[in-house]
C-alpha cells in the first residue's frame, strides 16, 4: 500500500490572495509539486520555458487536446492554455501532492475529470476589502477595478462545488488552513500507505 | 448558514498514546468539548462525577437506552458505559466540535448513528514499539502486557472503517497531525459558515 499523492485544485478570485498563500505553503513544505501550465501564447520579456509555462506551438497544443492528455483547457483571445495531465500523474505516482491554481471554470473541469481532486476555495474576508485590496494595488484603473469586482462575485457564486474554503483574512491565517489542509489530507487513510507491522 | 461543529471520534490501541496527544490538542486549540462517559460504575477514590465519567445508576442508564439517548454503550465486567447524546449534540449546535475518546467497537456504533462523524485512529508507528511502550510503563506483568499486544492486533485489524490514521511515532509530530486534522474539518465548505458579503 504506498503512499497516494493527492491533487489539490486551488482557485479563487483576483485579489483573494491566491498567489501570496501557496508561496509561502510551498516554501514551508516538502512534497509538493506545483503544475505549470501549457499556452500558445508566447513568451513576454524575462518568462522562461517552463517556469511561468510551457510554451508550446498552436499544433502541440491541438495534439494534446486530441489525445485528451489536457485536464483542463480553454482559449482566451485566441490563445490556448490548459494543464498537461503527464506530468500531474508522474508526481502524483510518485506520492507527491500536486497543486493546480487555475481559475474557476477549469477547476470544475477537473473535478469533472478527477473526482477525487480536493478542490480549495481561497476567498477574501469580504467584499468590501476585495474591492479594497484591488484598488491599494494602484496599478488598476477605475474600470478594471469594477470588472474584477464584478467577476469576483460571479467566481464566488461557484463556491459550493468546492471541498475547502479557506478564507485569506491574514496571510498567517490562510497559510496556516492550507497547510491544515494538505496534512490532514497526507493523514487520509487512503493517501497514508500505512501498514502496522 | 452558521458554523457547524464536527464530532470527531478518536481510538487506538492501548499504548498508542491518545491520551497524551489528546491532552496537548486541547490544550493548544479552542472550541474543542471532550465528552465524558457516562458509566454505572461506582466512582473511585479521586474520582468526580462529571469530570472521569457521569456516574449514575442502573435504573437511569436503562432509560437512556430505552429513549435512544445514547452514541454507544457496552458492558463490562456487570457496568454499563456508554456516550450520552445530548451534551454532545448541545455542543455539535452551539458550533463546537466535540471529540469522543472510545475504543473501537464504540467508534465503529458511533459511525453508524452518525455517518457524518469523522473518525479518527491513533496508530503506534509498529507493535513492536507499541510492545516497547507497554512494558516501559513498568506497571504491567507479562501476561498483561502480552494480553494488551494480541488485542491491539485484533483492534488495528479494524484501521480500515477509519477516515485518519495519525502514526504516533513522535508526540509532536502526532499532536500537528491531529490537530491539522480539526482545523482541516472547520475549513470544509459545510462546516466553514462561510457567506462571503
Amino acid at each position: 500500500m504506498p503512499k497516494k499523492g493527492t491533487l489539490f485544485v486551488v482557485t479563487g478570485p483576483s485579489g483573494a490572495g491566491k498567489g501570496t498563500v501557496l508561496k509561502r505553503v510551498f516554501s514551508e513544505m516538502d512534497g509538493i509539486y506545483y503544475s505549470v501550465s501549457a499556452t500558445t501564447r508566447a513568451p513576454r520579456e524575462g518568462e522562461t520555458h517552463g517556469v511561468e509555462y510551457l510554451f508550446i506551438t498552436r499544433e502541440e497544443f491541438l495534439d494534446l487536446i486530441k489525445q485528451d492528455r489536457l485536464l483542463e483547457h480553454a482559449e482566451y483571445v485566441g490563445n490556448f492554455y490548459g494543464t498537461p495531465m503527464d506530468p500531474v500523474d508522474a508526481h502524483l505516482a510518485a506520492g507527491e501532492d500536486v497543486v493546480l491554481e487555475i481559475e474557476i471554470q477549469g477547476a470544475l473541469n477537473v473535478k469533472r475529470k478527477r473526482p477525487d481532486a480536493v478542490l480549495v476555495f481561497i476567498a477574501p474576508p469580504s467584499y468590501a476589502e476585495l474591492e479594497r485590496r484591488l484598488r491599494h494595488r494602484g496599478t488598476e484603473d477605475e474600470a478594471t477595478i469594477l470588472r474584477r469586482t464584478e467577476a469576483a462575485r460571479r467566481e464566488c457564486a461557484n463556491m459550493d462545488a468546492f471541498h475547502y474554503i479557506v478564507v485569506n483574512d491574514t496571510v498567517d491565517g490562510a497559510v496556516h488552513e492550507l497547510k491544515s489542509i494538505v496534512t490532514a489530507c497526507r493523514c487520509r487513510r487512503e493517501n497514508r500507505g500505512f501498514v502496522l507491522e
